[in-house]
């Protein structure tokens, strides 16, 4: 009966809206038409507004990693000082990319759970003052850290540095005023809380950036050469073919965050954050982030003893998948992701899962505790209905 | 009225089948599921029947180039000498990702219309004992041209030297015996015959090529380390997200292939293109690709003065998009893509269209000479009822 029914309650990919679903049903198209010249050029318009800036946006076939090598392999110029910033393992893999440039790599790695710190980053680009790109994840979605990326940047910029950001977990979740806090590149997935299935990478680079890019050396990738995604984008157009079904599917999506207001679906992402941050604390659990500053509001990391066997309940009894640890915290902590076509009862329903399968696994809890906290938090909010 | 109908008779893009559409809305569910792995584990068996290899075919989230990209980045070591054949734009697409290497690169470049030959290939392997991989297209897209990809694999495999071969549109329409031929990396992408929308790459790797791989050093790219997805494809998953929904339409599109025949569908694509071709030259068409045994079974070239124009008519009127020249050959000819989801029905249609086009833009042609000549073809194939 429900083997087509497991709720995603992972910090990606998240459920996908029935309005994209339907979009994305649109009969095929050829790519050189002027009817995908008119749908880019829509969707461009549409993205420039979420991501706050005047900048491009390339639209990339590819997830979110294919949109951090294209960034890097953009921005970074054989022989140049990078310096990488990782609070987590995709804080990791951004590194490992730069590394495959043969930059001059310099990292600061910090605690799975820690913030970065602002000093750190003062002090690394005093002591190395030749470091021109500095990479930073914006959440962390192995740990659900959400690093502070307008003071990185403010940082960087006094620097005279580039900054990229890995926005693809936070991205719509999480304020990200790109142009108006200095970043320079900024790198999402259509797999988060843009909630699409994934397949599409978007790469929106500052004015600056840009001209970084088109008066370069020709990047270090061909495919992901964001030189030419620039300039057929001036002709609203894609240097190789583009995923067709997944903007379409991008445009619906774009109109329902537009319909919700990007403020609104941003004050709704912290919401069910703080509701499913009470619920857990109120069931006796630790959270992973303590400091309210740095806990992300597309994904929360929960400490539990015997993580998987409680996950596994909730998957296999009540088809809600949660995610578990990566690595190191493998089998230490939950994940539940809360981003994209995610509402109020959809937490409810989690978080009662959640004390069932914590009961069934031998935790002692008091039942309805989580969700009646959750609830509280819902009705003493601002304005809680979306 | 018509706004969504637009028939695709383009090389790519081509129109997705229902089944696809249907498949394609299967609910998200997380890529590191049980149900995941096995969707995949399926796809996987599927593909080594249809490239014939018993080798891995790596699934990518990205489109026909990205495939391409995958393939040299991974297979072409620093300081590797590498033979790039090119007949046509996507020969010189090809040519210019060996370029980013920094590989020392030969070229064999010929005029757009005429295949690869083999006695070059010879020559240039004899006075280059050094290369070590040589790059060619199957069905080069820009002019109709189908190389003789057994011929060339046998001549490089005697120099010992990898042969990668970019079967993006010529892949299920026409043979391709990968492990038989000693072809060592096969690259395709979902839009074509396979009859996806785009988004998905993939790329075969014979045992040969695989070794090369694991123990050459590091890729030069992170996202599309063959190596990275050989190592997952093993635990039945891929290193980064994988574009879910394509790989639910990638089932269906394979379940399809199955049912009418890997052959028969051979056997159909070469029946629609010599359908097309007798249209053509009973119009008094010229064929850019005069020599049966290089003309692509997926698509057909025909020189038209004042090409664009009878596009136009084709398109605006009869709702029916074929494609135009690339670079040089812009304006001077009409492609017509016959690959996929497509039946003889639909190029009598194209025929049809065609014929009026050619009257309404001052061609003098007799009408139904076209249609009714690839009507023959059908009555006199063998077994024309697919």
């Amino acid at each position: 009966m429900f083997s087509e029914k497991t709720i995603l309650r992972i910090p990606g990919p998240t459920p996908v809206p029935p309005e994209v679903t339907r979009a994305m049903t649109h009969p095929m198209i050829g790519h050189r038409s002027g009817d995908f010249s008119a749908l880019l050029a829509e969707v461009e318009a549409n993205l420039r507004e979420v991501f706050h800036t005047s900048g491009d946006i390339a639209v990339i076939a590819g997830t979110g990693t294919a949109g951090l090598e294209a960034s890097v392999f953009s921005m970074v110029r054989q022989g140049d000082a990078v310096l990488a910033i990782s609070t987590g393992n995709f804080g990791d893999r951004f590194t490992e990319i730069a590394r495959r440039t043969n930059a001059t790599l310099y990292t600061l790695n910090y605690e799975w759970g820690q913030p970065a710190k602002e000093q750190d980053v003062v002090q690394m680009l005093k002591e190395h003052p030749e470091i021109e790109v500095v990479l930073m994840s914006h959440c962390e979605t192995s740990t659900g850290v959400l690093n502070d990326v307008q003071a990185i940047a403010k940082i960087t910029r006094a620097h005279g540095a580039y900054l990229i950001v890995d926005a693809v977990s936070s991205f719509i979740g999480s304020p990200l005023l790109m142009d108006e806090w200095l970043v320079d590149v900024v790198v999402t997935g259509s797999q988060k809380a843009l909630a699409l299935p994934p397949g599409l990478a978007l790469v929106a680079l500052s004015k600056r950036a840009l001209e970084r890019v088109k008066n370069g050396p020709p990047a270090r990738s061909f495919y992901f050469d964001l030189a030419r995604y620039h300039k057929d984008l001036g002709a609203d157009t894609t240097p190789w073919t583009p995923p067709v079904s997944l903007i379409y599917g991008l445009r619906a999506s774009l109109a329902m965050i537009k319909q919700e207001g990007l403020e609104q679906a941003q004050a709704r992402h912290r919401l069910l954050r703080d509701m499913t941050r009470a619920g857990v604390r109120a069931l006796g659990l630790k959270l992973m982030v303590e400091d309210e500053k740095y806990a992300s509001h597309t994904v929360t990391t929960v400490l539990v003893s015997d993580a998987d066997a409680v996950r596994k309940v909730m998957k296999n009894d009540l088809h809600i998948a949660v995610a578990g640890g990566q690595k190191q915290l493998s089998g230490k902590i939950i994940r539940i992701g809360h981003m994209g076509y995610v509402d109020a009862s959809d937490i409810l329903q989690c978080l009662a899962a959640l004390e069932i399968a914590l009961v069934q696994t031998g935790h002692e809890i008091k039942l309805g505790a989580g969700v009646s906290a959750a609830a509280e938090v819902y009705l003493h909010a601002e304005n809680p209905r979306y």
